[in-house]
């Protein structure tokens, strides 16, 4: 795979955007390979996302000039080169099912990322790190000691310079303190289609109401419990006959292939977050 | 199609009822051309639906002898001729696109029902249902008539011999006193993937949560608003790029579904209910 | 709504495509409400729509220059205005449930395009066509007068200047001579998933492979059968409880549902063919 | 949980089929706890899955009066106990996902059975085998060497009593001699939504065609390639953004979960062929 490098870009917007960061980049000669733009007109806003290939690109002399551009359009935007691999921490509990996609797509070359460490909280995802050959650290958590787990999990993702956290069926609430270290970098995934049944328990209480399907989300980390901005959900069919237990079944598959998708979306750099909500480029 | 008679029934769970029900009809020489049944384990209940051929049955006899075993049984049961078809009023206001669908699967021989009668609160949909052929009832409701247009409607309804009334996006809300009139035989479409979404506007507040899936929700009409059991579920996959007029569009597709779906399920005697679940026999 | 142009082009993959049309637009100060592109690598080709307001935009002028541009960069394009409603024949046999479902999302708004006439072989569809004010012409249709039949259609077509047929469920082949006339304007819907079940009685076929879900197929018609490129495809999944009727009614819905998907997009110019694929714009 | 029988029927459907076998085991007190049937009245057959509780039941002389049943009534049939679990080889080549699939669902208990052996034409599988503590044997295949091969390979699977073969991604195809002896126990997954795009390379067909649905089909291997009875099948959305690799990548997921679900299913003894279909009991 060539490198390339990509910009991310949220502005009012306006006249000339396009035009602006499509000529900027054609004088310097670069060969886009994927772009795709978007506008909430309600809003005001624009949406870009430009990757484009680095062969023969004079990346710091554009990026002087495109700080100028950025600055006069208002832009936030942030300009990375896919092939510095962002690094992974996956927080696990008991289930499994998670963590062990998440390792089975990284091993098969899905995911473009490095997994530094695995954390959690009981020690029985122990073998399945360990097989893949990843350091596993065991941080028990209770209600005493949860400011004491999170000071030790924030120096080991410090250390391992961890930009991106996803919890993988980790059954801690993360206090806001935690949450603040890494804002629209923490992916969770719910057992619910969201905004149904927040909380404790989704599966049992989609099943005392009947549903027809059921769902699981994807989603950032806010420190409202349940409430951050969507990357993906998806649903499953069931019927009368699905007890509890069939439920927790079915559910898992789906909670795994919504956690990778988002992960693998966020990690090819195309999640953008404004306010509540999230831009997914195809 | 041949005559047959179909048996729902819903009864505690026991050894023997398989044997009871499908004894006593071989004994009057049925021949059974559906069968099934469901164990809700931890409820301890048991729902069973059969249907059988007409043909040179001695209906009366066995009706007589059943009532025994319903009642050895404790069975709450209701057995009806297939051929009966049940008379639907179908309420509307001014969206008419789950009218249209209902009309036109009418009209091609999907729903097994008479349709004596249209209401609405609107006079939209007249040239719609007159062009089906079917009088339609122009009822206007305000906050200060709603008490007498309801008891125009029951006398409508009591009239023309309705059993089941659907509400295909009809924008009122019925009292509680109405609801009592049909236990179990009002179907309703809500607009959203309940219970996400409840009330009012649920498209809207659906796009301010930044899902990723829309859905619409058909359930029976009990006293607590869009509470009812759920008959049927579907959703649709939306993206940042949909603003609220393209998943009012989107939706559109769902609820017609959902709604005809749940309609022609009812009226083929496949729905049970129970707590405030269905069980939808295949 | 506002007055839009749109432009879809088809080009050779180059540096500066985006540049050269985002900054012409620019340069005539275009406020662009909806761009996307898309390049496919292997085959070398650049694909792009982009849509901007008309309000006090000089298109003569602008058009002038684009066409400069777009043979330097050996582009196929066209451009329209939104506002110019396309005139859409719709071809039908006994099957009304894609021509109902189309009348009634054009008479909702969702459907751009003018509907001067319907065709038919049979005369069943005429009171639903009637009541839709749209005028009816019955061209009955066998092997020895088909010739004869197809002067009569494209006579009606060219006189009312439509410019897209759609098939909804025209259950006759038309001929290559009448094909040739609407280039990639023809739109039909197949009742299989392409390539699966080519031909006659697909649902039949499906029914006899014993396969757990049924589709339906949009695409635009070609010389050869069934095999022009894909607009839009779905499934349906089925069980072993369904008989071919069961099929039959579940392949309805899945037949309308692709083949007004497909008719929307295409009214809508995100459509762009380019051997025998599409590439649909969101 | 508790210790069940199951018993599934095919039969010339006639009266007092039900009555027959719920009478039956009623006399012998079986508690049922499932129970599901179904008639294809075309083909004038009848099926029947019944599963019961062991606890104080006399199988042995339920079977003996059962035989006379079942030979009166002209059945096929067979009876298994729940807690037998079935002996299941897997044989794999150089693509590992269906395989770590199959671990992880075995690991975590939704797959009811034992896995002796793993076989693979490829080395690569062996440490994630390994890591499952099942042995691995390595057993490569070539035009010359498939005799020899198979032979090695059925003499493993009777030495460990295997009555089920998983084919997870296998690339070699079976000789019929291979398949006769097990007949609908092996189970394939075939990277397509069968019948379309059979044998070799169908992703690369699938982007040919441009279908906007990619699928996978799990089914029981026969002696005609890609033609047996099929047992599941699911599809994945794709667009003219997906490349092969996409394409590729969205039905690895495709793959896994109808390779899985056909094996639990399958497990579950809730799969009974016929003609070249299948009929899965819920």
């Amino acid at each position: 795979m060539e490198s390339t490098a990509v910009v991310l870009i949220i502005c009012p917007d306006r006249k000339g955007l396009v035009a602006g960061v499509a000529g900027l980049l054609y004088r310097y000669g670069a060969n886009i390979v994927h772009a795709d733009q978007h506008q909430d007109h309600d809003a005001g806003l624009f949406f870009m996302r430009v990757e484009w290939s680095l062969d023969g690109f004079d990346l710091e002399a554009f990026g002087t000039e495109f700080q100028v551009l950025a600055a006069e359009m208002q832009m936030a935007w942030h300009l990375e080169l896919m092939e510095d691999r962002p690094r992974v921490a996956v927080f696990v509990s008991q289930y499994q099912h998670c963590l062990a996609d998440i390792l089975h797509r990284h091993q098969v070359g899905e995911l473009r990322c490095d997994i530094p460490l695995i954390v959690s909280n009981h020690p029985d995802a122990e073998p399945l790190v360990r097989f893949h050959g990843i350091p596993f650290h065991h941080i028990p958590v209770s209600a005493s000691t949860r400011d004491e787990a999170e000071r030790a999990q924030l120096a080991l993702l410090e250390r391992d310079q961890v930009s991106v956290v996803v919890l993988a069926r980790y059954m801690q609430i993360l206090s806001p303190a935690f949450v603040r270290h890494f804002p629209s970098r923490i992916i969770n995934v719910h057992h619910s289609f969201l905004p149904a049944f927040v909380g404790a328990r989704p599966y049992h209480a989609a099943f005392e109401r009947g549903v027809k399907l059921v769902g699981a989300t994807s989603h950032y980390v806010t420190a409202q419990l349940d409430d951050g901005p969507i990357i993906e959900q998806d649903v499953a069919r069931i019927s009368h006959r699905d007890q509890v237990q069939d439920i927790v079944e079915k559910g898992r598959d789906l909670e795994r292939m919504v956690l990778s998708r988002a992960l693998k979306w966020h990690l090819e750099r195309r999640v953008l977050c404004y306010g509540n909500k999230t831009v997914v480029f195809d």
